[in-house]
């Protein structure tokens, strides 16, 4: 199928326009649900960060009505600002979906611009799928047209394709007509936010959270007349062209609506880099089988080049030091059984049972060995050896979240910040949230 | 002089942080006097355009407090909103200053983050002028250090560069140190509004606004701790390399202090491309001699190649294609003296007297013509001949507005929106706006 590059932006706007919830096939409903609840915990989990604090204090000076709950507290704040907070908040951990082939995370922009406005100006929860869904849908496509050379030139993808998520997904809640989301697609693409430089700050979670803020204002403004060019995407001075080398447009529009790039959302096990991901899974394996601080010898890992490369830090000493030590997160998983937030705490990467583990530890780069791939070997003190083969890493497109993964995810993020109560009720209203008449229940349950 | 590349964002910050009022040259005083009466008259000017009537319903539904007057109108709106709201106005007509080397209009994103914050949290007339110096002159280097590429490959360099000079300026009125205003530069960077392809729609004056709000929310939660690269400019996936293919540091470091950019910021005598200007004033200086839609039988206007290929337009039957049309231009001039918006009404354009001088004029494309000079011939009914020649455009840097022509071109625009008396209050406050204690008189006299 080969696309009219002149018309991607209306194509895209006639999708966006005129799908409906009863034309989104069953899987992509679960997996928008399943999107949902991750992203909820991640912006839960991180909700009394410093950063969030800061924007609070910006919205308590100049921002306007209490029109929005800030996830896993008690303050509200007018749309837009629960837009950019929330959306902020759920990418601090960097713990949130990735869609693997863009590194795209797509909930953090998207999902707090839908339910801002589902809570502001309301909306069922029917509404509330179809319109992340589309969104995301948009997202990925855009991202897909653009990638490697724009990610590569150093944008912040999330950010830059977020934007026309956030702004599409709002445009569907607002039940936008085509040339309003035309518009909206203008406006979002002349404010890509993101550059690759502020990783390691706090304005790399802020670009998401801007985008979910800016996309939200372009429909808003869209839908009552501001107008924009009607071709942003594909003109020869809007987004693909200005900001990437390669421009695919078939990206876009081929099999729109007939195949959902959403599927192939991902959602990490562990909060620190993927490449380590196949390594834990290895360790609790070994734990799993009887490998405990008290009984091991060494444990070698065989695994893909960039494991050391990124991950090889021997001693770390702090937390977020313990995210790039592939040997403390051995330590962890053999120690604890788990590898949570609470495992990257600046206390519990000098815990003596920990560092034991992680000093009998050694990696061994192996020729031909996948990225989401890891055999491990233990020797014990008897003498005795074990072993343990992950095929794929949990998170992966091959080996995806369970449920049960999902739930308990969540939870570790959840529970620490609101309790037991408020994790489980969200949980519950998650799973069943196609029936949801608004979003009253799951803002009562998000929200202290 | 040669820059320290990774120095940069650094040197920014403390020219920025360490400038005061006592080091600006007298001209550099003057000079943002002017710029900020012109900027005063273009925002008020558009003020009741239906895309601020746009901004202005976003802003009752989900805007803060009513802190900042919207000019030209009764409206109060927070903070962010005025500078948003503001600064599009003051680009609807493009008819604001030009950098003319970047064709930067650096007013439009940073003067109303300045006033915004001086009417909001205070802040003297020379903190004001002290403010948008450092800001304009930031924002303008900048623009130099990537100009041309930046420009070329479709970025609307006024948002791009304007949100610098925003974040710094807001930065500098209050009272940032050079950590915070680091930050401030790195949220600056990570935030570029503006891409040519808006150009023709509201979206393209909605860019300056978009960046003195954007810069604006930077400068105060960078000064809350609110982190961000400190190499926002010119890191390898900083602003510059990631929206540039041309980066030269020494246009921002270079002279630094020394010698002033903002005293290149011209203003525009007509609202309407620059390249019809010298065309414009040729043909007054016709009408001072005595030619008038009576008397004249032809008129010929020699020119540069670009008038006709971008202001050729023969028969306009809008205002908005009368902007495009030389021959339109010179029929308004002769009859009326004067070319300002009221000579760019959709009526306007077809009053008989003007068309009959229009249809009398000629372009000649003449070898050798600079784009800012102009030579004109009127034959008359009498059989006599009438010439007059142009060698700089007025607005040109060679020969720039004077104050009496940025009065004139102020009260054109202000006095139908608000009247006499707030046109004249407006001017005798910004001719001595060094010596006002706050901004309460300018912004009694310039809202309603």
């Amino acid at each position: 199928m080969t696309a009219d590059q002149s018309q991607v932006t209306a194509e895209l706007a006639r999708f966006v326009a005129h799908t409906t919830y009863d034309d989104l096939p069953p899987e992509v409903v679960r997996e928008t649900k399943r999107s949902l609840l991750n992203w909820m915990g991640v912006a839960i989990g991180a909700a009394w960060h410093e950063s969030v604090d800061i924007l609070l204090k910006l919205s308590s000076e100049v921002g306007g009505p209490g029109q929005v709950g800030v996830y896993g507290r008690r303050e509200r704040v007018d749309a837009l600002d629960a837009a950019l907070i929330n959306g902020m908040s759920s990418h601090i951990f960097d713990f949130d979906d990735t869609h693997l082939r863009t590194v795209i995370h797509p909930s953090a922009p998207i999902a707090p611009a839908v339910l801002s406005l589902a809570e502001w100006r309301g909306g069922s929860a029917k509404d509330i799928i179809t319109a992340f869904a589309v969104g995301v849908e948009a997202c990925l496509r855009i991202g897909n047209s653009v990638y490697p050379d724009h990610y590569n030139v150093g944008w912040h993808i999330t950010g830059t394709t977020g934007v026309f998520g956030s702004a599409i997904a709002s445009s569907k809640m607002l039940g936008h007509d085509e040339q309003s989301i035309r518009y909206a697609i203008g406006l979002a693409a002349a404010q890509p936010t993101g550059i690759r430089e502020m990783f390691g700050t706090m304005t790399k979670p802020f670009h998401p959270g801007k985008a979910a803020m800016d996309g939200l204002r372009s429909a808003l403004i869209a839908g009552w007349g501001f107008n924009s060019s009607e071709q942003g995407i594909e003109a020869k001075r809007g987004f693909a062209n200005v900001l990437s080398t390669k421009f695919d447009p078939t990206e876009i529009t081929g099999t729109l609506g007939q195949e959902w790039e959403l599927l192939k959302n991902a959602y990490k096990p562990y909060p620190c880099g993927v490449v380590i991901h196949p390594v834990i899974d290895a360790a609790l394996g070994l734990r799993e089988k009887g490998v405990t601080p008290g009984n091991v010898e060494s444990i070698t890992a065989y695994v893909h080049p960039l494991v050391q490369e990124l991950t090889g830090k021997r001693t770390p000493q702090t937390g977020l030091e313990g995210k790039f030590s592939v040997f403390h997160c051995v330590g962890a998983a053999i120690f604890e059984g788990k590898v949570g937030e609470h495992e990257f705490g600046d206390d519990y990467v000098k815990l003596e049972q920990v560092i034991q583990v992680r000093d009998k530890t050694e990696i061994a780069v192996t020729e031909g060995m996948r990225e989401d791939e890891c055999r491990i070997e233990a020797k014990l003190t008897d003498g005795s050896t074990v072993e343990h083969y992950v095929e794929y890493a949990s998170g992966s497109i091959e080996n995806p979240l369970t449920d049960e993964q999902l739930d308990a995810k969540f939870n570790d993020l959840v529970i620490p910040v609101m309790g037991e109560d408020h994790a489980r009720d969200v949980i519950r209203i998650m799973r069943n949230l196609e029936n949801e008449r608004d979003v009253t229940n799951l803002v009562k349950a998000a929200t202290m």
